[in-house]
């Protein structure tokens, strides 16, 4: 037969796709070869908090195994809405909450719903993988808007507003940035948020490390004044609570919006499980019953880790890395080594079996610099820092 | 602002949508009311085997909560794979298998992959009320080919035949049929597999109530000659084992196309939980360490309770059953009662507290009929059949 498939299968196999080739090749080596080390993956080390886990084992033995609501489980809407209501002053409900598999899913949700063809998604690059496909499902064309190395990833508002076109429906931002680091600044956030208001675009805000800030606050633009009813807030608990295999995220936004995500769960997932949802109340909740706090002691290794990380790498004679706000990524820019972001990236698996990601996936502005996590035990990494060091030493 | 959503949202919001609304009463209702009986859904008042929440619950405290590979782990892919070999004969690996949260799922990514604006997906009707808006979602145009009641709900060469145009890219069938019950011969197989090759077409065939059928032995299209290559199998644990709530589906076809599945995947999911499909292995095992025939027990318990309710149900003048081949659904011809199937539908919720669901929403063909489940206890059951018993009597 010919094997026809929908144009759509062009649009979603893209860099981003090819970006995971080395990381799943780590992966797959990992599985045998106890000696490889993976920083090239957000995937915490650390493990979900016990209390969690037993609201989950619970809620399995109390067959909490049937439908759910498709938009989310009443109590977890509620617990996702409240906790955002403290942090914007915002009034959220639960109407203005979707759940969804993780923070990957609401992207997609968002993008889905508020963008298609002929429409542009402005979004600031560098920027995760997987944004250009999860634009170009939609339709709409992806529009990128530098913030170079030199000016240390941050937002420039000259070259946001001239990549604003009378097509531009959203402007897609990450605070902290995976892969910078950079966390933006109320300043910064009153600049996006004044473009998007000036020709009335939505912002789509993803703040899956927001709980991950080193000594800063996080600010959420949805909290800016006339902010919220153009927003969509997209986060979950994967970073926050080493929860990434749980599937658990959040799209908050204007309830008719999130009427929406509903009629699309209902043909895309129809519903997530009740007891992963139970376990993510949990997450959620406050004092000895709850794991809120389990979030801080987490960002607090993250942080220590991302120090130690740094004082061995900068001492690299080619080396230097951006000192990141939060997250568990840094970027580092080879190009005093003198090769590219993915000769050192395959060089160093191959000669050290330490899997780093080429940054160039993320955006031009990431040319030369690969981006590595500190998601991974402490001695575990300080032998990664001193491979590195072999390397660079050996190949200049 | 002006609130801009994207063409797709008007896609979604369909009838079927719509159809929901009885429903979502009545669970609401039932959340304070014991007396309500909901027999609107396919959810299985059953639980989940033993042996397969135990596994679930190991792998939690085992730590099994962190990303997982996006197309599924390779246990659960192979073990898919060699259940479906057996079946149809065709030599099936991992390659050919993606683990989707649900059947719903597994259909919104065969659809999102074979069909975009401008085509059309042809699907005999009554059919399941969301596969509208998982055929609009993508762009593409359902069309339907009619079922009628008088034909037993049974597909018709030539009915099928003329819906076929230069732009159908996809036969959608449904086997055993959800809302009739119909499971499709050999014969009718055969007939679809000849239209499908002649205009070179691919089939999605839903086949999630495959393990339900009664004294009849299943048929997958995939195992017709020459029809693997073109044919997209979904399918899930959900109703054979129980397990609705832990959205464990699959979609089996050519590697080809698992390869986008996989690209759609990384946008859209990245990935299910881990410690779900350990247990989704465990309910696909043989023999005492596995719950692979739990199934034959679940699907005895809804022929038994079919019988009971269709004897129950037949004797009430006015009504009549199309006596289900397999699945957990019955649908009544209501229409000599004088009612239609919404005023028989809401009459009965607001005088008995029984929730069926108007079968309108599933197509045409089904005017004049409600759907009802067999997913609860038999003494539920039994009250529910007097109480309609007593509703058509008051109102004939």
């Amino acid at each position: 037969m010919t094997m026809r498939f929908s144009p759509l299968v062009a649009r979603i196999a893209g860099e981003g796709a090819a970006a995971w080739a080395l990381h799943s090749r780590a992966t797959q080596a990992a599985e045998t070869d106890p000696d490889v080390i993976i920083m090239s993956v957000g995937d915490p080390d650390l493990e979900t908090p016990q209390i969690v886990k037993d609201a989950a084992i619970r809620a399995l033995q109390e067959n909490d195994t049937h439908y759910t609501t498709v938009a989310g489980v009443s109590p977890l809407r509620v617990a996702v809405a409240r906790r955002f209501s403290e942090q914007t002053g915002v009034p959220y409900g639960l109407e203005n909450v979707m759940i969804t598999p993780g923070t990957q899913s609401a992207l997609f949700f968002s993008s889905m719903c508020l963008a298609g063809p002929g429409d542009e998604i402005l979004a600031p690059e560098p920027m995760y993988v997987t944004y250009e496909a999860t634009v170009q499902v939609t339709g709409a064309k992806l529009v990128r808007a530098p913030q170079p190395a030199e000016n240390g990833f941050r937002p420039i508002e000259q070259a946001m507003a001239e990549a604003i076109t009378p097509k531009t429906r959203v402007i897609l931002i990450t605070t902290p940035n995976n892969p910078t680091g950079v966390a933006l600044t109320h300043a910064e956030l009153s600049m996006i948020a004044d473009l998007a208001r000036e020709h009335d675009l939505w912002v789509i805000s993803d703040e899956v490390y927001g709980r991950t800030l080193f000594g800063r606050e996080h600010v959420s633009i949805a909290a800016l004044p006339g902010m919220a009813e153009r927003t969509v807030t997209v986060a979950g608990l994967s970073k926050s609570h080493a929860m990434t295999g749980w599937r658990i995220g959040w799209a908050i936004g204007p309830r008719e919006l999130v009427a929406h995500f509903d009629n699309l769960a209902l043909c895309m997932l129809y519903g997530l499980p009740g007891f992963t949802q139970t376990a993510a109340v949990v997450a959620l909740a406050d004092g000895p019953d709850g794991a809120w706090d389990a979030a801080d002691g987490m960002r607090d290794i993250y942080q220590r880790r991302c120090r130690l990380a740094l004082s061995a790498l900068n001492q690299i004679s080619g080396l230097s890395c951006v000192e990141p706000e939060g997250g568990m990524f840094a970027m580092m820019d080879v190009r005093g080594t003198g090769m590219s972001a993915a000769e050192f990236a395959n060089g160093l698996f191959e000669a050290e079996k330490v899997s780093v990601l080429d940054a160039t996936a993320f955006g031009p502005s990431a040319q030369g610099h690969v981006r590595l996590s500190f998601a991974i035990a402490d001695d575990r990494l300080e032998e990664a820092c001193a491979r590195i060091g072999r390397f660079v030493r050996g190949r200049t």
